[in-house]
């Protein structure tokens, strides 16, 4: 690779002029300027990001961990990430930790060799003490996870709300027998969501068992489906479902057309999210819009505020209730 | 940050001591070795991949180019980019290109800057020249997306033969009237697939024009769903679709129901990927099962290849017709 000596030698000045060329090239004639620069292009000499970090502390670059990118929930919110990241100068990096800390070491590595000048994480499964302790060192966002005690920063929804406004909703057409296809309680959203559910159920006074909860293999269609199948099979006599997220209702949906329930009459189902998908299904899927792309756009603004030392406060967005065919 | 100095000095040895427990651990008294390792631990000192880069070339990353991780067909040739990068010892970056050549050349510095050992690239519209000029320096690997004069080395399907046999699955089902939702040509695999399409419709002497093929506005469901709008105005009695993209097809599909024309009695459809989602949708999809995760295992297998400097040979791996409901 063609370094800084072979410029200069090459243009015929020092190093130093080089060097100028790159960082206050006003500073440098015309004529040397542009020769340095024809040079630079000819042999094709890219000055060192190493060099750069090293020099001004910044890479321009912020790392973003979610769990997997197979969820299309994280894509709407790094679509926000992406595009708020660009329009303020910096590049994102995509890292799928899978939820295993090993995975996240290596990321976090980045971060402490200022690779990176940031992070924002949607993964949950974090180890919190660590998180807090390279908080104190470096500009991190939780985005839609978040932790109880307020020690780092986040932008999230009321999930524990938009799950007790589902559950009322359900209860309200008539339902009184209502499962919920939760998501490993491992999640903040799968404890918070569980909790609204109970509370409208017990707001209504109604007779659930814990046959009722269903916890998903994980969250993907296939889960969502076999989930179904181990509900149906419980004899409980359900009308309606409410599983925490729509990759999940979908699943179930399926499973529902292939035994022949029809869906609303038979059976109601809801999701969680509104991805773009739940309004390709038949019958398209009732849902919680999450303000995903909004919640992009504000972890990175709360991160730019953070790498410049500004005060951040945190956010919960707004949700909504989205009526479709499903119920 | 701590530094190599501040472990040497709080344990009470030499710096060189420091890097043979992080570098040779064997050749440290066993006694030293866990003094210093207490140390970092208690300093929280992480060795600097700055440094380990520099020393020995190696970053133990690689880089996936991706144009957008929006379509699920991506999120499956990853999942087996990851598992095969991390059984051998890497991790990977995802990075969103959106096709545009400033977001590509960002993270082609990290590989000029050694952060990366290497590049896996599904994004089409590279430069060619650029990308020929840095696979003589690194290391770089076409994945789904591949140029025709063979410079670089790629792990593709038969694009072109698969639209044949899925055209001519259509014909024989006896549709004459079959329209083509293609995706922009700037994708090789659009110009092969529609050249597919083609050779079948002239093999079986059907008296197409222009206005049966429609190029979607993107890769979406929404664009999927649009072009079947525009369609469905052309009054060209189609009676079946093939959409190049499963979540072209899909956002179609939409559109046919909500129009209430019955699939796959009034209109056949079919789709390009076998993508998870194809097979949730009412009625299932009929679709070319491209074997993804296969693909994202053979371009990190071919990557590792060349990072050693080993001969690698393109590869062309098989797809299948999957007959569903929807034809």
């Amino acid at each position: 690779m063609p370094t800084i000596q072979d410029v200069a030698r090459k243009a015929g000045v020092s190093v130093a002029t080089v060097s100028r060329v790159l960082n206050n090239p006003s500073a440098v004639a015309e004529k040397t300027r542009l020769q340095v620069q024809r040079v630079m292009e000819e042999i094709d000499y890219a000055p060192s990001i190493l060099g750069r970090n090293l020099r001004t502390s910044e890479s321009r670059m912020f790392i973003v961990l979610l769990p997997m990118i197979s969820n299309p929930f994280y894509v709407n919110i790094v679509e926000g990430i992406e595009e708020t990241a660009i329009e303020n100068g910096y590049n994102i990096l995509l890292c799928q930790t899978h939820s295993k800390p090993e995975r996240q070491n290596v990321y976090f590595e980045l971060l402490r060799n200022r690779l990176a000048d940031g992070v924002i994480s949607m993964d949950p499964t974090l180890n919190k003490e660590k998180l807090i302790h390279l908080a104190k060192q470096f500009p991190i966002v939780h985005c839609s996870e978040y932790d109880k005690d307020k020690s780092l920063s986040y932008v999230t929804i009321d999930s524990e709300l938009a799950a007790y406004q589902m559950t009322r909703y359900l209860l309200k057409q008539g339902h009184t027998r209502i499962a919920l296809i939760n998501a490993d309680e491992k999640f903040l959203y799968a404890r918070e969501r569980k909790r609204g559910y109970l509370r409208a159920l017990e707001e209504y006074k109604i007779d659930y068992d814990e046959s009722w909860i269903l916890t998903a293999r994980d969250v993907s269609f296939d889960a969502g489906q076999q989930s179904m199948r181990s509900l149906l099979q419980r004899n409980q006599k359900f009308t309606a479902i409410f599983a925490v997220s729509d990759v999940l209702a979908i699943g179930a949906l399926k499973e529902l057309n292939i035994k022949g329930i029809r869906v609303p009459e038979e059976m109601a189902i809801a999701g969680f999210d509104k991805i773009d998908f739940s309004n390709m299904t038949y019958p398209s899927l009732t849902t919680i819009s999450q303000p995903m792309y909004k919640m992009g756009c504000t972890a990175v603004e709360m991160l730019i505020k953070k790498t410049r030392g500004e005060k951040v406060d945190d956010v919960i967005l707004e949700h909504e209730l989205i009526i479709r065919e499903s119920t």
